[in-house]
């Protein structure tokens, strides 16, 4: 049995929901795989106080494994992220109104952490369950990478055993019917995180796969 | 009960597989509705060809009602074309390997024809099943177009009782997951399609809805 | 010497200029051939007004060339159009406040005209000028569209020996430098439009070359 | 007087020219600004023998600022980078026909080095040129973020005092006039590299401006 928890976020930027969220919610009522227990946490859209609740969340579950979900809306597919960077950089507020501009999230962290996931894995496992997916080099400096850096150096300086990662998803479809951007269903995005999911469970090591970017 | 006829399209540019014609399949085995009965035809992607087999499948199928349905591959969303026009314009070969440049489709024809659909009301409906969905002015000038302006231009000369249009479908998921484009799951491209042709077989008349475009 | 009716438009949603009337008054200024005469006429945003500002100026300009221009922002190059829809259907209000939906420009009118210039010969000048072209199949539904509809439609019934056409130019660089979004800058938008003018203003004919869209 | 190493890269991926080479050229030529001394130093798009190439060059010029430069197709503005992290995956062979996959750079390297310019200052004084900028958070996993990578870990290790970071600059238009993609012209792309590394030889500490991405 592998403890997984999952979080996803609260609405932001003025949209009526946040496809992460929704997701989550879907694969923790219906993981999709036996020896998964997975436990899906709502994380507020603001620097700091998400950090907050994300590491309680961790107390509380004591997890194996930390997928963090969030939304990319404009981004064609799902997105297996390969780094969190050491800055908070808001191009605009956060649900709490804070804007923070180029701070480090820990002083005298590190630069960047990788991935605790094996990525290509991931990715391909999302594609054999028929939704594009890819790798993604970047996850912004607003509270999703932010978020990811803090899974990440918690990770490396208090659960060396834990492993951890972050997703970033597309609009879902439900969300916006009426605009003319790229999105997918949300029951696609939850069959793309149930296969992240399951993979990130049971491998250790990565594949050997293209998955970078020129740019 | 109203006879509809939906086509699709062969594959063509070196795609594996047409969304078009497989989400066409779709919505003819299961119509969604209980007095449409669809027929489904596949069109070949070349120029002159694919009128004929047009043509051939209006006079055995005698629809009420005809959706030419393309693959519009980038595009984000199902899109309900607005107009089609008279000329034949390829940028790349189609399927018997023609390549017309600045043609006109019907010598002498008008230069362009409005669809025969309620749009606006199909695009309602696509986006009330939970479909992105939008309004296109340019249905492009390759084997789609040339289909959408000889049915309009078979119905203005032949057969007046008849309805007509034509529906461009993004890249289905199943087809891309390994690319990061923008794509729809092809169950929810049919939900679309049976959206759009339930709507267009009971309404004559379009709501009036916001749906233009700058350029 | 060619009489040359150049127009441009004022600024609209929110912009604090329209690169297409920055354009056309350097066109105008210097012309870049010598048998050119060209003026420089603005044209307000708003439907109806911006057709009875183009008649005047033709009546008194009496052109043997009209070449209106617009922005269409978000479009990396320029585009000569091919063809203008006889629809007004606005995405957004004009500069009047005027958002009509789904109305014939010309009551009655044919349902589409042809540009009347010789495009993909144009399209190879601004090239040759060093200035990315391309043909579009499209100039939306707004006050541009309307604008070339109403050209056309003037010439058509009116004016017979007078060619006329529509060209698109995307964003000024110096319009948009704090916006991650395409453009051009102003002098190299004019060195397009100064190709397109000349080239237009010479040959009657166009020549074959590949132009046209999948979709 | 400082010292400025600039480098572009050779032509790659079937292009035929390489905006970044072009456009240092031209600054090289014509700095812009007296106090400057720049050397143009084309580098190979070959893994590893690039830094081979760009470490001589810096021995040989012995820098007070290394600018690299790099082309990122498809990108609508001048981006210059936050951070270069610690791998190489290629989606493309590179110029040598190597693709190394998920290799770290430097063996034992941190995970990434942030950029030594002062970013967000360099991204204000390209605008204030009238040309499109913005910063960036991923150069990608090619030979651009490799050389990147390279050259802040040189820093690091043994050039304290010399500061660098590196410039995307998007296709030159006069590359790709026939192509529907954004560009900018090179004089427009030399001159935002002219504000950039004037900028940079001036400014130690970066202006507090926004400049994040959500995602």
């Amino acid at each position: 049995m592998t403890r997984v928890l999952l979080t996803g976020f609260d609405t932001f930027a003025g949209e009526a929901s946040n496809p992460s969220w929704e997701a989550v919610r879907l694969v923790a009522a219906e993981p999709g795989a036996a020896d998964l227990e997975v436990t899906a946490v709502r994380l507020s859209c603001v620097y700091g106080t998400a950090l907050d609740e994300l590491r309680s969340a961790v107390e509380r579950v004591d997890p194996d494994l930390v997928v963090c979900v969030g939304q990319a809306g404009g981004r064609p597919d799902v997105t297996v992220e390969r780094i969190a960077i050491n800055v908070d950089d808001a191009r605009i507020p956060d649900n709490a109104g804070r804007q923070p501009i180029d701070v480090p999230i820990v002083e005298a962290g590190p630069a960047a952490y990788f991935a605790g996931l094996p990525i290509k894995a991931c990715v391909a496992a999302a594609r054999a369950a028929g939704v594009p997916a890819s790798v993604s080099s970047t996850a912004g400096t607003f509270v999703c990478n932010h978020v990811f850096y803090g899974l990440m150096h918690l990770i490396a300086t208090e659960r060396p055993t834990t492993r951890g990662g972050f997703v970033h998803v597309p609009f879902a479809s439900e969300q916006v019917a009426d605009r003319a951007v790229a999105s997918l269903p949300l029951p696609a995005i939850a069959d793309a995180l149930r296969a992240i999911v399951t993979t990130a469970a049971t491998r250790t090591t990565d594949i050997t796969a293209q998955g970078g970017s020129t740019h």
